[in-house]
């Protein structure tokens, strides 16, 4: 595939067919399945970056509208058509794995902006609101998700019949070619765990004195995310390629980080943010996040091989933060995600001050 | 099919393809499913009754076992073994709605023994570990049940997929033709809703002065809340017929009183608990309970006609308890059950004193 530029839309199911799609990972009884088969027109692909997650400059809804519902759901209707007949219910998973965050409206709004599209494009082609299979949605997120709150706050006037499960989505989730459509909105640069050579003294990768790879000079520290994320990903595409249907498809949401003054301002904010603490403390935490270049993105879809890719975008390119002094609303958003984690690493107090102090500070 | 008898098995299969399978109830759009199909092999139907369920005498081991698992499987496998090519997965629905109690192991168990017996049995018969369908089982309950709870405490080494959801089962819960095997252990004889009339002094089942049918001279009474029971369990058997795969099968385990001394025992338990309570307080409570005869059973499955009946049994029908003085180890347990129900009436500090004193008296 051709290198990425901003807004490009790369061409559709270019490899679709092609035979080079892998033997899926066999890695223990549970997680393979001899039933499965390889895909003879493999899940399609989409992925959409937009760098305005991170930032919090654009809204939830922006975001939901970011992957374009109405072409996916046209890439998506054109690409299963053949295979609905006898198909009682369609199946979507959905991962908006945010540490704990995915409940309430904004997970079922994402959702139904999909449905929607997808009840809208069947409607075109089957001709008949009868003749339109069910929609099951699974909403997927750690094991410490609220999902009592998820499920109280199911809308009543939803149009799906909707299931909750714990689980991780590097891993198996669902039996072989179960799930028809698998989204996930601003997840996938969540990290399962920090590299180890990060806090290991004697690895050129030790990252004394910072707690990311972004800000950080030193190279080894940024090879090691991307390691981690590479392989993380790799996990991913492998279960849900099993996972996913003849002609399926999933669609990844992901935030974009570009290596501009941005990263240096994120990363300026959060050296603030550990500054007065113990050394040792700080020494021993690192942000379990990646975010990806459409490069990075591109090499994991490519290297797994085993979907079609249909595009790949990236969206809301140009950061309207360009200087230090917008730290601060940079902080606000960055805070709402990494309260939880740097309470646990830190301790509620610490956090709070360091939080309050850099903001007013920046 | 003939008057049941304590521990008498039904003949299996009396009418499998008689071609007299009812049409499905189709309430509204979100309800209805033009895909659905009358079914060719309607679906199987064991129904198991205990006494010791609503004694508390039988533990949750012998619950479990009253089903007879590995002739629960037998019968499955041999129904749905033609239907099993292609299938990657099969679907089983597990309802233990007991008002927010079905957390926690007791749930896992019984699933454990279920999946365990028709893993053991369908490697009888295919041979081959590899070649065995992975199990997804969908835990339902009410909205307020505690699925956080319920999804901390799945069970690590599980082989089956977990997945929870809400939901009353006397609605729709999946689309048409999606679940393999259905059980629900100790749920059917909550009812939604008490029968409106006993709160009606101009009915004739008006039911001043007691809380319950048990224990009432009024036969209007009992009559409103087998009305109930029937018109809950048509819908249960008819969404559930409509949700089961051709040939698939469900499973009903449900407790069983019999109207004896028992039953004066456990209605004057009920009338001590609100001896002292203000009267319209007491006149506007009802337990929405209904505990089925195996002729209740056998009428409403025979009226409903979806399913094929393949076994209806009563097990543990002696109870131990046969007079008053066992009221107390009554009493504890249903105060287990219904003290929940109670406090959301009367409150709290009422429904403590009462319980107390209740098994005191007792």
């Amino acid at each position: 595939m051709d290198q990425l530029k901003d807004g490009q839309i790369c061409s559709a199911r270019v490899r679709e067919n092609q035979g080079r799609f892998k033997k899926m990972r066999k890695e223990n009884d549970y997680e393979t399945d001899e039933h499965a088969q390889e895909h003879v027109v493999p899940p399609g692909l989409i992925v959409v970056q937009t760098e305005g997650i991170l930032t919090g400059e654009i809204t939830n809804k922006e975001i939901d509208e970011s992957i374009k519902p109405t072409q996916v759901a046209g890439n998506f209707v054109g690409r299963i058509l053949r295979y609905l007949m006898g198909i009682n219910g369609l199946r979507l998973w959905h991962s908006n794995e945010n540490f704990g965050c995915s409940v309430g409206p904004n997970t079922f709004i994402a959702m139904q902006h999909v449905v929607q599209a997808l009840k809208d494009k069947l409607l075109q082609v089957i001709n008949s609101t009868n003749n339109i299979p069910k929609f099951q949605i699974f909403f997927n997120d750690h094991v410490i998700n609220d999902f009592n709150a998820l499920f109280q706050s199911l809308p009543i006037d939803r149009s799906y019949y909707a299931f909750g499960f714990p689980g991780t989505f590097h891993g198996r989730l669902f039996p072989s070619r179960s799930i028809h459509f698998a989204h996930s909105s601003c997840a996938i640069h969540w990290l399962s765990k920090i590299p180890k050579e990060l806090l290991d003294e004697k690895s050129p990768a030790w990252n004394k004195g910072s707690i990311h790879y972004i800000g950080t000079s030193n190279v080894e520290v940024v090879n090691a995310y991307v390691a981690q994320f590479e392989k993380e990903m790799e996990m991913l595409l492998n279960a849900r390629a099993e996972e996913i249907v003849e002609a399926g498809m999933i669609v990844l949401v992901t935030p974009f980080a570009s290596y501009t003054s941005l990263m240096n301002c994120f990363g300026s904010s959060l050296m603030d943010l550990v500054n007065e603490l113990d050394e040792s403390l700080a020494d021993s935490f690192n942000l379990p996040m990646y975010f990806p270049s459409p490069e990075d993105m591109t090499k994991v879809v490519e290297k797994n091989g085993c979907f079609s890719i249909e595009r790949m975008e990236l969206t809301y390119p140009k950061s309207k933060l360009v200087n230090e002094a917008d730290a601060k609303t940079l902080m606000i958003n960055l805070r709402a995600v990494l309260e939880g984690l740097i309470i646990n690493h830190f301790g509620s107090e610490i956090a709070e001050e360091d939080c309050a102090r850099t903001i007013l500070k920046s």
